[in-house]
């Protein structure tokens, strides 16, 4: 099989799990018992704290968490009700993952106001207009570092320096870029930070939200107090010191990225548009992760294409894994003004450090292939014919 | 080692681990993906559900979270917010553990009444007095199937024909009897439980809500809408295929519990009470788990006491890991009306499947000496001198 999934998820590294095994087997303590096993499975979360604080050069405290979608969660609603004193006020992007929006959404329903700010047509927030929409009642705002459908990077240096310039709280969810793009929390000036184990070659169930300050926030999930009595819970220690190995492994592999995925990558692209006829890159064509390819090719339909690409061994997708599923047309793609046809005809290819040129070269042979039979069957056939 | 902190956690399995393997290796799909990597881990999570369904009898929905304490404040908030219009009112018992009694804290700052049931001398529930604190306002009634301290049992079917008596939906938090007791949700009329994998030999980081009819509950995360829309976030594949796994191994070494394991706990009990002068056992004598035995040694700080056992390698508890960190007495032995004396000295020992009568033995020599040892520093060491 070709996996080119990758912003989906990532496989677990042969190292990761081999850090894994022995807290799935003899190092079963809880870290909250007293004991010898229960001091050894803590003194394995705070070796995970380590490590992920040198990946992204955090000073400050790392609350672990079941995945992204609850540090998202408790970064944005435990960040809120604390702030509620001082204002209501929160702005985000209108690119961001479901996991940013429904919490938005959910906060509108209890009465705070959310500006979803607007994209140009690569994807990119615009700073001025962040400025603009900033207000005395802004209590948070939170830009993905970048984009998981069509891997645009945002301007997050520029857009600290306003938030910090107004003294609001800034939040990232850095899932998609943090392991692949150097990213510095002090030097980018990132209050708050979330990150996903599965992502970067850790094991799912896992993430973590990086508070870089004294910010306080409400826990959303309530009970013995574990975590600095933010994140309540019997820690998932195992999947921890793997988020922990995927981290210290991820700051080495860091120039895998931006040399031979982002190598690979550049020859799928080129290729692809060489080669198929009524093809275009979506998103930012210079501040893009290095691991993503998402096209458009008029007159196909993406989920056929992904349907075929997998029977011919190709995983892909149509955009994030949880609103394929829902069938829902992309909003991002939306957001980004592209019309119904050229979201209905949108493919995302994420490549990752085990592909290889072979792999990437089968792909676009097949591609090319699968994308001239989907257009022979196609009401547009006579108007995307591959030869024109 | 030997490990009586069975109640903190247990050991995962070799036959769980092995199960978890593909899922951490070859098979790392996200369940959410459309290709056949994506579609292997879904059905990967159905089979889980199915064997948890089986483990309790379920015909309904099972939400896969972090644990049970997410677990436990999806049911009490995700039903207190959707049932907010009907009233206000909730009733639990004053042992639950603290992933019950936050929760209701925070319900309770946020305008709920909750009622705290007092218990008897055995940590026992009176449902009389359940049915006396039911009002009109009353939207669901949540108490612990076995306490995690103790080891009672809670009266669960008469406490469910009240709780429908009067149309009031139930919640118990399972994880300390599920796995050791039979625990069948539909005879016993249940109709929201708990459960947790790593108490039942499955992996940290695991558990679910299981609802038993067709109960409408809130999110507590938002985002994608994984989990029938209840719970989103990419699932923990590997860890919920160990969930699946522990839950179809305990069915069948329910009765290794109700042998084995209650007998090493009978043995370890009366000795304990025979060769160990001013000891007693507290919670109920009778509706008890088997793994459990829970102890006051007059005279003796249980703290040393689990520091001691640990230097000569047992691994033993006061109380619940969680509270064991925060030094904080135990509200279960309070509410059971224990004197502090009594609080101060109690330790807790709970078995497991892999026990052996030798360690059993060992335990009861090894706890003999070394209470002997701290009552000699004690400053009660004439009133529980051992040859009393």
């Amino acid at each position: 099989m070709i996996y080119l999934d990758n912003a989906a998820t990532t496989p677990l590294l042969d190292e990761v799990l081999n850090e894994m095994l022995p807290y799935l087997k003899e190092n079963y303590g809880n870290p909250s018992s007293i004991h010898k096993l229960g001091r050894q499975a803590n003194n394995a979360l705070e070796l995970a704290r380590k490590r992920i604080a040198n990946l992204i050069n955090l000073q400050g405290r790392i609350i672990f968490t079941s995945g992204a979608t609850e540090a998202n969660n408790l970064a944005l609603k435990g960040l809120a009700y604390v702030m509620r004193g001082k204002g209501n006020h929160i702005i985000t992007s209108s690119v961001e993952h479901e996991a940013i929006l429904e919490p938005c959404r959910k906060l509108e329903s209890e009465g705070f106001k959310v500006t979803y700010l607007p994209v140009d047509r690569h994807c990119t927030v615009d700073p001025d207009a962040l400025e603009r929409a900033i207000d005395e009642k802004t209590i948070l705002i939170s830009i993905m570092f970048a984009n998981n459908e069509v891997g645009t990077i945002q301007p997050i240096k520029e857009i600290t320096e306003i938030a910090r310039n107004h003294n609001v709280p800034f939040h990232t969810d850095a899932v998609q870029a943090v392991g692949k793009i150097p990213v510095d929390v002090k030097e980018l000036g990132i209050d708050l930070i979330t990150l996903s184990a599965h992502k970067m070659y850790g094991p799912k169930g896992v993430g973590a939200l990086c508070i870089n300050n004294g910010l306080t926030i409400e826990p959303i999930l309530h009970g013995g107090g574990q975590e600095s009595e933010i994140r309540s819970g019997t820690q998932n220690v195992a999947g921890i010191v793997g988020m922990g190995k995927a981290a210290e492994v991820a700051l080495q592999k860091i120039d895998v990225y931006s040399g031979q995925v982002k190598n690979l990558r550049d020859l799928l692209v080129s290729n692809v548009l060489k080669d198929i006829t009524h093809s275009k890159l979506n998103g930012n064509p210079t501040y893009r992760l290095p691991d993503n390819a998402h096209f458009t090719f008029l007159g196909v339909n993406g989920e056929d294409l992904v349907i075929k690409l997998d029977e011919n061994g190709i995983a892909a997708s149509t955009g994030s894994a949880c609103s394929v599923q829902k069938q829902k047309a992309s909003h991002v793609l939306k957001a980004m003004g592209l019309s119904h046809e050229e979201i209905t005809g949108s493919l995302r290819l994420t490549l990752g450090i085990h592909n290889t040129v072979q792999e990437v070269e089968q792909t676009i042979v097949n591609l090319n292939r699968i994308v001239h039979e989907l257009r022979e069957f196609s009401p547009y056939k006579f108007k995307y014919a591959m030869n024109q």
